[in-house]
């Protein structure tokens, strides 16, 4: 049922929101493919776009959620102490070194506000998660975007603009997302230790868990960094919003006077703890993940195309070009496949696909050489 | 395993957080019955302190919940679009006048937020919702209070307020949080209607569902209200965060503009929408808190103590003095009955306690009426 808005509902000309949201823009970091599915009225058979896990849930973790679903009508601890004091353990880190959230979509949000006065500039790289530049804008901050160098975060560039902006806040995703790319963990360990006393960075590690050991780095080595760490990809809990920061208890302790501190919900955190814990499962999960991912790159291969060597869930299969690369997607999108692509060029001549398990990596290939086909 | 922060962590000195967070005291909106379990060393047995509902969660929720925690490996739909329409229908109002975002106390952080700049007045009432508080003065507004008349929240008082601050949001309970009195819709109407042009009313209407029916009043009439409500309360579901504003759809496309749109968990989604669905069960919930309510304000009477008429499903005890009723309270946690106390003289000279099922009602009595007797 459509009810049309009444008339009384006028313009509200009379009524002033912030300034900062005044001038921002009505958009959205991400369109989610029940959106797509709602504009193209096709269903969406391939849901390989948004870098979620084809591996499943751990089914301890599965098990933890479900009994834990008759519990819901109690609020979830607002210190999350369970879950808190087994992540401080799994990082030898004291417990007021971690912010747990609802997702680090969430705690990137809560960063960008405590650390960036209106006008300020804070740092990224220029087509990296938008959800970081989404928060960024929201609090009224000035983006200052460095290019990818060869599909790679340009650490120098990145150390660069912020001496030269004097920034406070940097942001860069080890491994990168969209592209797949990544840096050895001594290397990020350089680049933090050659920051400003007056800048922190964020280290958001989503995909850490795909990649090769020497991407990982010890974690008590510097204030400045606030590492960033979620249960949306390897532990295939996305839908359930929990993720957490590693860092400064100076940090966490600012992050607490702001944050929603009822905001867990007590499945995704019950999910969350039991997932930790079955260490065989995340393993074997990543194992998928990894030979999938060469799946991938033995598949561009076979058809004479180039894809970026990735440490994450994902795949940039180049298509050469960013107008191609956008028919492409489109047409794997009336095949029922929804793929996302990198918002700037020169990376989007590339499109990303997740790794899907093997039935989704043979639709996609199917549709993928398709369309291929079609527009050659 | 307690690990010491390590003596490299060293103070950020050369680091500075927004002047608003630096400004900010340490302090959590409410201490979880978890934590005062920890700093007691005692368990709680009994937990009528937050007004969660002790009327469990519909079945079809529930079922609804279990089967979709197979799918946590998914997003949740960042446009809410199925539960959107589902409560646009109900409320019949247009989708662009509804916001899912997980829970009131999110909704109210981005209230603020939008409407805001630091140092802007902000009115409610002395000792009403700290969680409200919290986000203004973690927003930078300044926090014009005024005081209860007669247990309930002073209208005229909160009007005049806005007037003479020149204050662009005011904020009401109603029913009142943690009062319990309530307001006949056609008052609050009259309120919202007097506001200057240039002011936002937030009705919490999270208890609205244990209200009589003359506490309700029509959604279309004012674009200078915005109401909230939550799954918390009679559905049962506090622990799955997820609550929704009604307003005006320039309220909900600035609100659209900075909320976390993937934000809503997607199990809390599909149980609020079978809940939704399952009238009867709420209304027999609905009975029940009646019920108990009643219960609690007979065995009040009973005891000769006072007990203030509630339109929710908590009933504050009347103690007489804040130093009684804080002993009493703290007593009772000893007991293992957990419940909470305004924070504001005279209010404070109660306690509030939940409506807890037959069993815990009969718990609570049985220990509450020993308190008296050892504090007598």
């Amino acid at each position: 049922m459509k009810i049309v808005t009444p008339e009384i509902f006028i313009l509200m000309s009379s009524f002033s929101f912030t300034s900062i949201v005044q001038a921002l823009p009505a958009t959205v970091p991400f369109i989610g493919p029940e959106a797509l599915e709602r504009q193209t009225g096709r269903s969406i058979a391939v849901r390989i776009g948004a870098n979620e896990s084809a591996f499943g849930i751990s089914p301890q973790a599965e098990d933890a959620m479900r009994a834990s679903v008759a519990d819901l009508c109690m609020y979830n601890d607002p210190e999350n102490y369970e879950l808190k004091e087994t992540l401080a353990a799994c990082h030898r880190v004291a417990e007021n070194q971690i912010c747990i959230s609802a997702g680090v979509d969430d705690l990137l949000g809560l960063m960008v506000r405590i650390v960036v006065e209106i006008g300020y500039p804070v740092v990224t790289t220029l087509g990296s998660y938008p959800t970081f530049n989404y928060h960024v804008n929201g609090f009224g901050g000035r983006l200052e975007e460095v290019p990818y160098v060869k599909d790679r975060v340009d650490l120098q560039g990145l150390l660069d603009r912020v001496i030269s902006t004097d920034a406070r806040l940097v942001y860069l995703a080890n491994p990168d997302n969209p592209m797949g790319t990544w840096y050895r963990g001594d290397e990020i360990q350089s680049f933090v230790n050659a920051l400003p006393e007056n800048a922190l960075a964020i280290v958001d590690e989503a995909y850490s868990d795909f990649a090769p050991p020497e991407a990982s780095w010890p974690v008590e080595v510097n204030p400045r960094v606030v590492r960033m760490r979620t249960f949306s990809k390897a532990h295939g809990l996305a839908g359930a919003r929990i993720g957490y920061a590693i860092a400064h208890r100076e940090v966490i302790s600012n992050l607490e006077k702001v944050r929603n501190h009822f905001g867990v919900n007590r499945v995704a955190q019950a999910g969350a703890l039991a997932s930790l814990k079955d260490r065989t499962f995340i393993s074997e999960v990543v194992k998928k993940v990894i030979s999938g991912r060469e799946d991938y790159a033995r598949f561009a291969y076979d058809l004479g195309l180039q894809s970026v060597l990735s440490a994450t869930n994902f795949v940039c299969f180049d298509m050469k070009d960013s107008n191609r690369a956008r028919t492409v997607l489109e047409k794997l999108l009336l095949r029922g496949v929804f793929v996302r692509m990198p918002s700037q060029p020169p990376q989007s001549r590339c499109i990303r696909v997740t790794v899907g398990n093997e039935e989704q990596r043979e639709l996609f290939k199917k549709a993928f050489q398709d369309v291929l086909e079609e527009i050659t």
